[in-house]
């Protein structure tokens, strides 16, 4: 049978399991990647599990979310990791480096390799043909550790490209596309594989854009060929050897297929407040603007930035615009500045920030109430960027670029018709400012066993948590709509995410996005048991943060019900002892309101005895069938409390 | 009489009063600068004196403190000043055009005129021959519209300087040694004069460096002659015309005089946490560090940047140090990155922000607890840089760099031994990359006034306040050391900065930094009459926030009795209805105590008749002789509640 890459990539690294869609898969790790919001808990789970040095090819520790500082607890977080990077073994990559995926991508990436992170973008490598999966991160602490990533076989999607695309319109049009035709639960358990002639006209960072927002799609992950693209921009960042040709065999099969001729594509924005709610640019043109953001791992590349520098040079960007850039990192600015695209940026009237995730991730570049932003960035969650009452729009850096001059939503073309401008050719350097300096690498073993923590104020323990009893009585405290986000669940953000080392500060913001009454009320019921929340469809979509099941744990939280969950935001849940269940019959969702007291019995027997359970509203006096989706680990997961104590009790990491 | 050249600014604007030291002068003010954390209620205090329009020759409203937009609080602020700028006939100098001081030296600032600006390095216009006044924001709105500025006339302090600065050595050492001779409080009541040959030296933008921290003296203003060096300035910011030849006459007077032979400096430090705790670099060198940050208006000219540059240029900065650098302006920074530098610095692994205050005003970059942190900036107090228990230094951008490189305490001097590298001679461009195109001309008259101001949810009404009541019997609530700044009594910081135009919001930060309790014990005390705060020495030394006035007011503060006060913090008492009093025998400072009942009886008729009156402590049955230094105009403000009820009683603006 002709086999597709992304099954190829999966039977590589193939440790246990059979590959059919569904079934349980265990597939060995190469590389992971963590991030300072997520990765100041992934050190403190090394410490938990006593790992003496990690058992990757490559781990590195980026420092991109947490960089503004308004305070010591930043900072602090910084030495931390740091001593713990060292400690074991572990890479380094300093704050204003740059973001993890594109400088992973530069520095690390490798056709064939597989990796898990602790952030849901890590997919991004995929465009280099590399198996990149986003996960929680005691999964990446236990990868880096040497243990496979368990997961279930997902279905392989290919979607083929054709035709060129035409001038103004870029590889951001090409995801937002995606994104218009299927929606944010549209890659839920199946991996994207990319292939067709319409490659050609994709260089590689054009595919890191496409691969990264494929998290915006609910995919495990996104793969692309590794070919001559890929080897061009492995020689411009000084790593030729690293190539390796891959792609799927001719004629492959895939379990879902679907077409984009590039040609026909437009350039599309979406508007608040989903990176679904896609529409041509051409549709909201003129709409009234005040910020205009260019950055993020979505939209990372040196072309990104240079075309939108190619517009505006010479130009200046409208009087009520804030033009805000957020370099992606140490070496694009590098390149950017001997280009002298820093240059014509600044002129224009451009903000430029520090490297990192910044606006992104709501560290900064907030904008006022009800006032339209746009922003290249992957995700437009209400409140994500820092401001309750937001008002994102995600686009190209064309459109954008476009945008910040007019100070009205303008549609690239017809900035091109009327200032006459033809499409840039963008002269970029063949060899990348390569400068490796910002990342430490680790020391050698006998040095790292003697390095210290360095753990300030900020740094608390890892809550411990108990096993799940057999019966739970238990009052349900949120019910949720569709497609909740880990967003609302734990918030990003400036007030919020100085804390993801502090899980009970934290978790005073858990839900509050949903309604603020939530942590009291939820501590309320701790020591009576805990809570139910029942969720709607694609529970938990957005960024990988296991804080999403941490803090509501830590409150009390038992059992999540819902319609769907997104995968890794379930697999996070398991991880933490709380037990995810889903509707059998969806109408059931409507006969369950807050309040209401749930009654789950006998789970100790049921769990492991098929999908099948039941569950008894007391309140209303009747029942209600479920399933879960939990393999025969994860079901000792959550029986133990997770995956800690599990592994506390059945062998030592 | 050979008069001196401050003397000859002064008596150029004199409207009223005699010019001998302490009496009473009114002098027209020709400029007004406020910058966005002070100019909301600059602006606000313009509505509420029903301001047609700007009645000064130039007004400009900067916005470079609150500038990272970690929520909506921010950009609404921006939105409102940009629209009451607009409305008031008040230039606009956007997010990312730059810090207030150097940019306005280098748009505006003229020889001989007069300025007042709502931050207390204001004063850094005297680089120019200008008379720059920092002063509270009442006063900047009340010479806005037109109004002369009332203070008592100052001693001028005749500053000589002879030879030629050392390698190594640069504008920054100049005003160190300044603060090592004089300590915080030794300008008070002073205007500072240079003249001399060793100005022949220093260009205009190192005589901003110096004149920038002459508020760290204490002093009202700091003059330099207009000279060569000026003309030089003017022209390569292609503003000749705007040059006018200023000096003292031959042989000038001064009250007060001292002589530094510039020749034998060397590099200075200030240790935490005071800018007059200086050292020679040389006995604290070795001390490691975490933090180096380069930038601010103490350091913020082309040359400061471009030298770190240069030092760092081809190397790499320590692993355990971060490099920030904050680049002063969009001018700057244009001109930084077309001579080579910025690429130079972010090579060398520094970490570029976006153009503004940023961390000298506590935005950002804060440093872990206890980690050195070095930097150009002109203020160390206690956790201004938003760490609570920050270890911050002050120094030259040339001890910074190469403090950087080594990650410890050291010597320029000693870095250049150990790399043979001789003192750069700077290869400036002769001309600056002027760009006017972030900066907004106000609208002519007829659509000013057509103009709405945009109030976002974070703008509040400025808060009303009842006359003085002839008696008062109030406890004391607070008693501090000597050198209370500004920022202990309203901080600044990511935490409060946003909250500048919300003075309730803002007031339950109220000296939190000395007593967590303030906010608390003194609303208890509101309704009841209010309270009394102790000081000891230079009460309210620093910033010129009228926030640390009008805050403590809200909270029901009636009286500071100190030893004595800075300048412009006990204006802002005054205008807002605080009566400040001093010991006439400092040792009665220490019969009172926290908690202590102090009475004050007749104040509508002792105040008035003359400068002293006694307070009876009647928790120890015993009385004080006091003194108070305020004109019949200040009497009138303190009694009619502040100078906003007394101008609406006297005469609208």
């Amino acid at each position: 049978m002709a086999r597709n890459l992304a099954r190829k990539l999966i039977a590589s690294h193939l440790v246990e399991g059979d590959m059919s869609p569904g079934s349980e898969v265990a597939v060995a790790i190469d590389q992971t990647l963590t991030q300072d919001a997520t990765g100041t808990l992934v050190m403190q789970e090394l410490e938990s599990l006593g790992l003496r040095r990690a058992r990757t090819e490559v781990s590195v520790q980026y420092v991109d979310h947490n960089i503004l500082q308004t305070d010591e607890k930043n900072a602090e977080d910084h030495e931390f990791l740091r001593s713990a990077a060292q400690r074991y073994g572990i890479w380094f990559s300093k704050p204003g480096n740059g973001v993890s995926h594109p400088t992973h991508m530069q520095r690390f990436g490798i056709p064939g390799k597989t990796m898990v992170g602790s952030d849901s973008h890590t997919c991004a490598a995929g465009s280099l043909g590399m198996l990149a999966i986003g996960v929680g991160g005691l999964e990446v602490a236990l990868a880096i550790a040497g243990q496979p990533l368990r997961i279930r076989m997902p279905e392989i999607w290919g979607v083929r490209l054709t035709g060129e695309l035409p001038p103004w319109v870029s590889a951001k049009d090409v995801i937002l596309e995606m994104l218009r035709r299927h929606s944010v639960k549209g890659g839920v358990n199946r991996i994207i594989e990319y292939h067709g002639p319409g490659l050609a006209d994709l260089s590689a960072m054009d595919r890191h854009v496409i691969a990264n927002m494929g998290a915006e799609l609910g995919a495990t992950t996104t793969v692309f060929p590794a070919d001559e693209a890929v080897r061009d921009f492995l020689r411009s960042e000084g790593r030729e050897q690293d190539f390796v040709e891959l792609a799927a065999d001719d004629g492959a099969d895939y379990d879902v297929t679907d077409e984009i001729d590039l040609s026909q594509l437009q350039p599309l924005i979406a508007a608040p407040s989903a990176p679904d709610k896609v529409t041509p640019v051409s549709e909201v043109s003129g709409t009234p603007i005040s910020q205009t953001v260019i950055g993020s791992s979505a939209n990372p590349g040196l072309r990104d930035f240079a075309i939108a520098a190619a517009m505006v040079r010479g130009r200046q960007t409208s009087d009520a615009v804030s033009f805000d850039i957020n370099p992606t990192s140490r070496e694009i600015l590098e390149d950017l500045t001997r280009m002298g695209a820093t240059f014509d940026l600044i002129t224009s009237g451009g903000r430029i920030h520090q490297s990192g995730c910044m606006g992104c991730i709501g560290m900064g570049q907030a904008p006022a109430v009800g006032q339209n932003s746009l922003r290249t960035f992957p995700r437009n969650f209400p409140g994500r960027s820092g401001t309750a009452e937001d008002s994102v729009w995600l686009c190209s850096p064309e459109t954008a670029a476009a945008s910040a001059l007019t100070g009205q939503i303008t549609d690239p073309r017809v900035f091109a018709e009327q200032t006459g401008m033809e499409y840039p050719k963008l002269a970029l350097p063949e060899t990348a400012s390569v400068n490796t300096s910002m990342l430490q690498a680790p020391p050698d073993e006998q040095q790292a066993l003697s390095v210290q923590l360095v753990k300030g104020p900020n740094i608390s323990a890892l809550p411990e948590f108990p096993p799940l009893p057999d019966r739970l009585e238990l009052p349900v405290l949120l019910k949720t709509g569709d497609n909740v986000s880990t967003d609302e669940i734990s918030p990003a953000g400036a007030r919020a995410l100085p804390l993801r080392s502090n899980i009970p500060a934290l978790s005073e913001f858990t839900f509050t996005r949903l309604d603020e009454t939530y942590p009291a009320r939820a501590a309320d019921h701790r020591d009576s048991g805990g809570h139910v929340v029942v969720g709607g469809a694609n529970y938990g979509q957005g960024s990988s943060r296991e804080h999403a099941a941490i803090t509501p744990r830590h409150l009390g939280l038992r059992v999540v019900l819902a319609l769907s969950f997104a995968r890794i935001h379930w697999q996070n849940l398991v991880n933490f002892g709380i037990l995810p269940l889903e509707f059998a019959d969806a109408a059931d969702y409507d006969r369950i309101a807050d309040g209401h007291t749930l009654v789950f019995d006998n789970l100790h027997e049921t769990l492991p005895n098929g999908a099948e359970l039941t569950v008894h509203n007391t309140t209303r006096d009747e029942s209600y069938s479920l399933r879960h989706r939990l393999s025969p680990r994860q079901i000792r997961a959550v029986l133990a409390g997770g995956l800690i104590p599990m592994l506390a009790e059945h062998s030592p990491a």
